[in-house]
Order: C-alpha cells, then sequence, then structure tokens
C-alpha cells in the first residue's frame, strides 16, 4: 500500500486552496529583539518580527535567562523521569506555588505545554465526573475542543462571548448535571475580550464550573500579570484558571490553577500529565522568575500598550482597516489565502518586516489575516515603517481590491 | 453544586486502594549525579536517584549544558510561537536534520514532547487515512492508546509481542484498508524488547505501515544511539520512528521520523504539533548536541551495560527475584500497592535510595513494583549498598511474603 501517496494527495490538495504551510526559519538574537536573523533565502538578513508571542520579549530579560542558566548549571538540562519517577524538582513545586499565588488560588499544576493542559483538564473533568456536561464557546482554542472530544462527554457550544445564549443552554440541562462552562479571557485571532463579569455570573445561577482560559493574557493584564481575571477582580469567582509559560513569559510549559482538590484530582488521573517527561528545572526555574518580574514590574506593560496604541492610531491615519479590540492584538483581515500569502512575502522580502500569514486551520477559511502583536521593544521607527509599507502596498490595486 | 466534594471522592478511592501518589521532591546535583539533594522531611539530605530515566547522565554532560546555555545567551529563553507564528529558529531545523540522519530517513518532526508526538501522530493517522485500522500492541503506551482512542478509527489489539497473533489479525482485515501496525522495542515498565524482525516482515506481508516507539531504546541501543531498531538493522525496514528527548538525551521533547510526506503529513494536519509554542531553541540546542554526543561515543552505554549487568548478577546471588529481561530495566515485582509504597519509604529513610514505587495506572493493579535502572554513573559501591539494603529487607517476613 502506497502510504506516501495517500499523504502526498492531501498535502497536494492543501497547496492547491492555498493553505500549505511554510515555516519562516529564524534566529532570534538576545539583545536585538525583535529584530531577528532570517535563513530564508527571500529574506533579507535581518527582519522585524511583528507577530511573536513573547509579547513583553521577556525571552530575552536577563534576570529570566540567568535564571536558567543558573538551573542548568546547577541541575542539568533535564528532569529525567515523569513527575511521579524523580521527574520532581523543587524548581517545579516553587513554580507551582508561585502560580497559585498569582492567581490567588490554592493550587497550581505544571503541564508541558498549555495546549497539554487544556487537552489533560478538559478530558479528565470531562470523562470523570459522572454525566458531566461542558459548556464551549463557539471559538474555544483547539487545545480545549480537542480536551472536549476526548472526554466523551455531553459538550454543549454557546454563542461566541454571549452569556445569554450561555444562559439558556444552562437552563436547558438536568440540574443534577454537573456542568462547566469553558472560554477564554483575550480570543487570540481577534482579539476580543470575553464579558467575564456577565459569563461568571451565569454560571454561578446554574450551580456550574468555571474553565478560563488565559493563555492571552497572563503576564499581560492585571497590576500582577494574573491577566484578564485580576484586572476585573474576578479571580476568586472562577474555578478554574489555565495559562501558559511560553507567551508572555517568554518560556514553554502550561498550567492550572485552581482548589487543592481540583488539582489533586487532575494530577492523579490525567493521563496527559502522568505519562510524560516533567519540563526541565531550568524551564520552571526561567518561568518562575519571569513571573516574579512581571508581578512588580509594570514597565513592559505600559510600554507595550502605548505601542498597540500606536500602531492603531497610525492605520487609522492612514485609512487600513484593522478589527477593532481592546487587546493588545491587531489583526489585518486580508480574506483570501494565496492573497495572505503574498502580502507576507513581500513585507518580508521587501521591506524586512516579518508577520506569519494566518491561515486555516488556524482561522476559518475566508478570514485570512495578518495578525500583529507590537510590544514594548517595538521602536517607533520600527511601526512607522510597518505602516509605510503596509501603505504602499494597499494603494496597489489587487491587494486593495482582496480586503474587503 | 460541590465540585470539590466530587474529587475529594474519587482522591479518597484511590486512597483507600494505596494507590494515591506522592511525588519525591529532589534537587539533582550536577557532577554528582546520581545522587540528589532530597527536599522531602522523611528523607536523608543526600539521596541516590535508583529509578531515572536520565538513563546515561545526559542531563549533566558538559556539552550538553553548554549548547543549552550557549542558546540561552543567543536566542534568549523561549521559541516565542508556534512552529508556524514566528516559532521556527535554526535550532529546530538542525535538530530535525540530526534526528532524520540518526534514524535514516529522509526526514523528522519535533513536538513538545514524546507524549505529544505519539498522541499527534496516531491520532492524525488514524483520523485522516480513510478506513484506516490501527494494530496496537497489548502493552503500548499511555499516549499512543491515547493517541488511537482520538482517532475514532478501527483499533485491533494484538496479544504482547507475539507476530503471529497480529498476522492472524492483519489476515482478518480487508486487504484495501490502510493498516498501521503499533509497537514499542524496549517496554519500559517490564523491560522486554519486541522480536522486531518477526513484526516487521508479518507487516510488509500484509502491505501495513509500521509505527515503532523508540522512547526507551534511543541513545541507548545501536552504534549510534538509533535505538533497537538500528541495532537490529531494521531502521529501514520501519515506516517511522518515535522517540523523545526526555530520556536518554536527558533533554525533553519528541519527535517522530519517516519519509518526508509522512512527517509533512502530520505536520500539515496533527493538532497536537499545529497549535502550541514551540520547544525553547535552547532546548533543541542541548537535545542536538546529546544525540550528537552520544551517535560517537559509546563509552556511556558500555559502563551502563555493565552496571546493569552487575546489579542482575547481584541481586540473583541473593536470590532477590527480579523480571529476566535483555534491556536496562530491572523490575523487581512487589505486586501491592502498599507494600510497594512500604519499602519504597524504607529504603528511602533508612538507606538513602530513591525507587518510586511503581503502581496502577502505570502498571495494572496487582502488578507493583520497584523498577530499577542502573546507569554509568552508579558506582559498584552505591550497587552493592542497594543489594545489601534490599537483602536486608527481603529478610523481613512481611516483605518476603508479598513476594510471589
Ligand atoms: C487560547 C490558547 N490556549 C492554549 C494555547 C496553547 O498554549 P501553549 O502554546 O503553551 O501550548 C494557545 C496557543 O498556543 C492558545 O492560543
Ligand atoms: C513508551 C513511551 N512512549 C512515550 C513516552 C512519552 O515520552 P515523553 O516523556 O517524552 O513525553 C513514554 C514515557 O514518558 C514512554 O514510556
Amino acid at each position: 500500500m502506497d502510504f506516501d501517496a495517500m499523504f502526498n494527495a492531501q498535502l497536494d490538495a492543501l497547496k492547491e486552496e492555498g493553505n500549505y504551510r511554510i515555516f519562516a526559519e529564524l534566529e532570534r538574537e538576545c539583545g536585538a529583539f525583535p529584530q531577528a536573523r532570517s535563513h530564508d533565502a527571500d529574506a533579507p538578513d535581518k527582519v522585524t518580527v511583528w507577530c511573536s508571542n513573547d509579547y513583553l520579549g521577556m525571552g530575552q530579560n536577563e534576570v529570566v535567562r540567568q535564571a536558567m542558566k543558573d538551573a542548568i548549571d546547577r541541575c542539568g538540562t533535564g528532569a529525567g523521569g515523569t513527575r511521579n519517577i524523580s521527574g520532581t524538582a523543587r524548581h517545579h513545586v516553587a513554580l507551582e506555588h508561585e502560580l497559585a499565588d498569582l492567581h490567588g488560588k490554592e493550587a497550581a499544576l505544571l503541564f508541558t505545554s498549555g495546549y497539554v493542559s487544556n487537552w489533560a483538564a478538559l478530558s479528565t473533568l470531562g470523562a470523570r465526573l459522572p454525566d458531566a456536561v461542558i459548556l464551549s464557546d463557539a471559538l474555544n482554542h483547539a487545545s480545549m475542543i480537542e480536551g472536549m472530544r476526548h472526554a466523551r462527554c455531553q459538550k454543549v457550544i454557546w454563542k461566541h462571548n454571549d452569556p445569554e445564549d450561555l444562559d439558556r443552554k444552562l437552563a436547558a440541562l438536568p440540574a443534577n448535571a454537573p456542568k462547566i462552562v469553558a472560554f477564554e479571557s483575550v480570543y487570540s485571532m481577534d482579539g476580543d475580550i470575553c464579558p467575564m463579569e456577565e459569563i461568571v455570573e451565569v454560571a454561578e445561577k446554574h450551580g456550574a464550573m468555571t474553565y478560563l482560559d488565559e493563555v492571552h493574557a497572563v503576564g499581560l493584564y492585571g497590576p500582577r500579570g494574573g491577566g484578564v481575571s485580576e484586572e476585573r477582580g474576578l479571580a476568586h469567582r472562577i474555578d478554574l484558571i489555565e495559562g501558559t509559560l511560553g507567551k508572555a513569559y517568554g518560556c514553554v510549559g502550561g498550567y492550572i490553577t485552581g482548589s487543592a482538590a481540583l488539582c489533586d484530582f487532575i494530577r492523579s488521573f490525567a493521563s496527559g500529565f502522568i505519562f510524560t517527561t516533567a519540563l526541565p528545572p531550568a524551564v520552571a526555574a526561567a518561568a518562575q522568575a519571569s513571573i516574579r518580574h512581571l508581578k512588580t514590574s509594570d514597565a513592559e506593560r505600559r510600554q507595550q500598550r502605548r505601542q498597540v496604541a500606536q500602531l492603531r492610531a497610525k492605520l487609522d491615519a492612514r485609512g487600513i482597516p484593522h478589527l477593532d479590540n481592546p487587546s493588545h492584538i491587531i489583526p489585518v483581515m486580508i480574506k483570501d489565502p494565496v492573497k495572505c500569502r503574498q502580502l507576507a512575502d513581500i513585507l518580508m522580502r521587501d521591506y524586512g518586516i516579518y508577520v506569519q500569514p494566518i491561515n486555516y486551520p488556524t482561522v476559518p477559511k475566508g478570514t485570512e489575516r495578518l495578525r500583529f502583536t507590537p510590544g514594548p521593544l517595538h521602536t517607533d521607527a520600527d511601526i512607522d515603517h510597518l505602516v509605510e509599507a503596509l501603505t504602499v502596498l494597499w494603494k496597489q490595486c489587487a491587494i486593495a481590491h482582496a480586503v474587503a
């Protein structure tokens, strides 16, 4: 049987639709973020990264790097085992305490990634609570969707960011079924933020557990970086807060926080937690240093907000349409995968601007976009250069017409 | 609804069975492996780790540590994005080439862990190849089981390490269904090794694709550390070889290798690959250094084999029963979760010997064990001390009687 032919047939279909992905090969350089060296033949040697999720540049922060290097010197490069079998280091335990404190919860539990934390936690809750029903916002992230799918419990989709629809759907369920309301604070592709208080109120009214993904908000929102739930004073009313160490904190890994019983339950039953090598202690040390830094330092967040506001205002001044939202994410809709890739290619080749075209399956077909994430390290000149480049391209008819 | 009460009820059941897990909190110390500092109240300050999967101590290897620290200084602590959205570094690409070369394959694909690589690859193959059937060895790892479950394709379990049973089960399937035979080389809890050539022959006869997990073999078997498939000259007859960077290579992460079309297919369609932050470039750099080292250095493997043989011989001399197998893993069966934990507690408290009791769900109930993994850095004195301690404990009736 010719398996390669089967693989190639499906890859060819992707290519025909314009959805085949080519990864940009970069080399980020400490001290130069958001500049990076490009290893792609068609790109200039140095490019400015405009689509990083290392939102605050913490990946190059001196304190974070030093914490990671110190832990390597003391403990080595890996954990050497699963959390249960020789893989729990002092650093993991300390980081879990730090995370519980960040969100004002009793406990926290680390995973190898945010993806695995969502997948493992939701699949375990859905599978092990008898008659559980998960109520999922229509635009929840793939990691939550796969977790719910894996749980094989009843799943109800409610309209994106619509507490009234959630209310109706909760009301239609049996009173005694355990209900879990799963949603995000900042939706990463549109950059919109959920009406958290209304959602929490509806969930409380129906005795439902709340499950909140703050992956694109931790480190960025709230006085200590505790996310939108901290900013709005709602963290104590949310049962489970999930986050990542790989975006604003500049490292890798994921976690959940909540009651001691909840975390112990997931720790004890989640396959995706149990059967895998723990994060390197050095990663845990770096993440803890990053969280600590952003608990007290507001400078990065303030400068980020300034640059986000600037880019928005300058795009508006040039009449370049972008999605209106209250977050740090600026999506410019192109709505065609081929045009989106062409535009990104020109920006890279002619302007040294790297922004990855976002296509299916990350966003629905027909909503392809360029997604800009200005950070505190983008200079005013970087912003002007980007707006200049987009203005030139916008004037070229073919592209202007591609944009609704 | 009182969710905590529901969680606690299930945790109480675990505790009653003796299957509740308590993690040992350690601090490994470079230069002192397999010694580590213990942070547990009941344990001595310094303990010898006897259950690490950092099988060769590569986690403290100077070259590996230096590679990781250098990459942190150059590129920072994290990747800053998914592989598609700004997260691909030169280091990821170089490591993928290194891995393809290690197994003599066209291509390789990195994942955040071995767990995710199995889960994502098997679920994608099973879900996207029309009418696919996965034939799974009865003792395959949880990560493969969850991947197959997620695929929702037809699944057939064949008797552990039994090529004849596999043959019968393949013969019973429709000739034109794509068939995937999934198995491991070294089974980590019993330490047995599969009859690889026979399995490959049966799979070839039926035109089935072979999917081999070499997680507990890479770095350890074969002249370049390419695993049992390299040792036996069979790698070129296996379609997909999966491995980890978190055990013998001393870091964290997982991968698959195979044809270019296969890797591109998984790259393009696997949710668990697409929707997650890439491994830190520094982890990729460290893993590459480790693989390179073990491609040419045989000293670690030779010394490991020596210490494994020594421990086996000394256990035999004292009449302490252990599972007979051809690998580096020495399981001593206790067959009761409470006794297994007691024994481990005494070893830790009175002898400074850390061996985690292995219980359900890692092994079936009633097959609880102590699982020893001697490495090149265990001294002859370490081995004597362990055998001495076990001999004393063995003489105590309660424990002797617990062992069949
Ligand atoms: C909303 C959301 N949740 C979870 C994740 C997964 O987090 P991680 O990158 O740490 O795997 C992502 C993105 O990667 C995300 O966008
Ligand atoms: C056979 C097998 N496959 C896969 C894995 C997962 O690998 P990783 O620890 O890199 O997630 C493990 C153990 O953790 C394993 O024992």
